[in-house]
């Protein structure tokens, strides 16, 4: 495993895959904890620290067959610890912990094990588009892999063992993340969301937990991991992204009908992102998402969806920062931004941090 | 005289003229009222028939050294009434009358005398930026020859009689119409109302009486037209006005100082004025104010000053309808607002209507 956490546009990111017009990606979070240890908000440094020697000797044979980085969170800085939350890689809760904590992250950037967040595994699985069974069959095997070099505290009257009784049986979260810009700007995504509550599933922001919605971008999830198999877990969610796709898609073929408002509005955000000197996070999210509908739409015909996909994650703050090889204020941020989103509408050079 | 109401492109929106950074232009506006004829407010329909005719002979010999054109306000279709109110060639309150009534307009659009608004006559002057002098004398000297051609209503111990008190006297509102985008965006502007009002003159909107500000555009007159020579009227109201422009220059530099924020502005609006396919006329006012004053402090390099203007008179309703040769929905103006200018920024063909 090599320290060093540049990481790749990840495939996932691509904007590919099957449904990619509405479903940005699948993901799995298998949470798993070892026998022997107290669960990680309970441990002493020291506890802490032995755990993750433990687990690192332990996944050495796994890098046999991969290309795995491992990366101590307390030798990272602030920056590229956000980076890393932009790219999913890490969760905010292991970004900000105190505690002795690493990541370990596949070549291609399209699955992590978080180490020691509240859980002394979480194994996460990313990949383009609608693919439920793929990520999960892949979530399963690497699972299996690492069941034979560690002890999972495991009961067989609940299941896998978890920090938080809400993880506790299968400890999975498989969550699809959904672009519904049609169903927000017609009002619909209120009673889209109570459907989608009723079935027992979540719906969150970009960035999970706590998260609000941000550029018309949606995670779908399962509440319950207790009492339902993987298989009926995915299937029920599986149903509930399906019900989403077809109202998103329902409401885009109207669009498609009268299409002044949303030719409008993807002109108005690529008239903005061409030429602001000042772009906010959360503004550049949102212009990128009424772009993306109006080409997914044919209703504007730059830029390309693959330079979406690049603006969308370079502006992050984390990226900007990485980018710059320092931290930069907010303003520094806003203004840097700007600045990588005109030179990539125009094809340009990357602008250089003063 | 001739009957048609196709006005040129008046040289007092050129955007010229002294101190045109600013000031926008300047106008002044005389009442007077014929002897022997009541008010215009309390006149039946054949007196202010009658009075139309009196004053259409009387004025005879004025289009002698002059190329002027009589139009009967009931002769005129409801956009062509718009689009004289645009021009500021008619009030609203003359528009909008059932009256009979009239206006008689000078061959560069400059000089009106409206016939039965509130008072039988009121003679309208305009010139580009700052002119209080010279708006004034080319007043005065059509007042004189009016006088010789029309008894005046007039005591030796009021002045001229009005229909209105407010306006007895001289008769007199100058006024001029301020460009104050830097006092609006540091919110300097309600301090700045606030002394303007201590020096007895009035600040109002675009379109005069009633109307709020839009697109950071003031118009700043005289409250008294009693008690006070048109000299000492004039001197005062130069005196606010200038406080004014220094004040909003002095707001200016220090955006020089600082542009980024202005930078932003102007490509903002640049940017959703070349793209937008649906513009209200309220924000596209808006628009080209931020980018007037990007374009006056050199911080973006397009468009040309006379394409603002150009789009500032051509993208209102009226003008807008005069062009497509009937009455258009709402919707289909804002529609055929952004065509316009689209075209105008891109040098392109005009839009024809659908």
């Amino acid at each position: 495993m090599n320290q060093h956490p540049d990481i790749p546009l990840d495939e996932w990111l691509s904007g590919e895959g099957p449904d990619s017009d509405i479903v940005y990606c699948t993901r799995v979070r298998l949470a798993r904890n070892i026998e022997g240890y107290s669960f990680s908000p309970m441990q002493e440094p020291p506890e802490a620290t032995a755990l993750l020697r433990t687990i690192q000797q332990a996944l050495q044979p796994l890098a046999k067959n991969r290309d795995l980085q491992w990366i101590d969170l307390e030798q990272e800085d602030s920056f590229s610890k956000q980076t890393l939350v932009e790219r999913h890689l890490i969760s905010r809760e292991l970004q900000m912990s105190d505690r002795p904590r690493a990541v370990v992250v596949d070549e291609k950037g399209r699955e992590s094990l978080m180490i020691n967040e509240e859980d002394h595994l979480r194994l996460q699985f990313f990949r383009a588009g609608m693919q439920l069974q793929e990520t999960w069959r892949a979530a399963d095997r690497l699972d299996d892999e690492i069941a034979d070099l560690l002890p999972y505290a495991w009961s067989s009257r609940l299941g896998f063992m978890t920090s938080c009784p809400t993880n506790t049986g299968t400890g999975m979260r498989i969550s699809v993340m959904l672009h519904l810009p049609a169903l927000v700007i017609t009002k619909e995504i209120e009673k889209a969301t109570t459907a989608i509550a009723e079935m027992n599933m979540t719906v969150r922001g970009l960035f999970g937990e706590g998260s609000h919605a941000v550029g018309d971008f949606f995670q779908v999830s399962n509440q319950r991991t207790l009492g339902e198999s993987e298989d009926q877990i995915i299937e029920n969610l599986g149903r509930a992204v399906e019900s989403l796709v077809h109202w998103e898609r329902r409401q885009r073929e109207e669009f498609r009908k009268s299409p002044l408002y949303i030719e409008d509005q993807a002109n108005r955000a690529y008239g903005v992102l061409e030429r602001a000197r000042i772009l906010s996070s959360e503004e550049a999210i949102n212009l990128l998402s009424r772009l993306r509908l109006g080409r997914l739409l044919d209703l504007i015909e730059e830029p390309s969806l693959a330079d979406l996909n690049r603006i969308f994650l370079m502006t992050q703050p984390g990226h900007l920062q990485t980018r710059s090889g320092r931290e930069l204020h907010p303003g520094e941020r806003d203004r840097l931004r700007a600045e990588w989103v005109r030179a990539i509408l125009s094809g340009g050079a990357e602008p250089q941090p003063e």
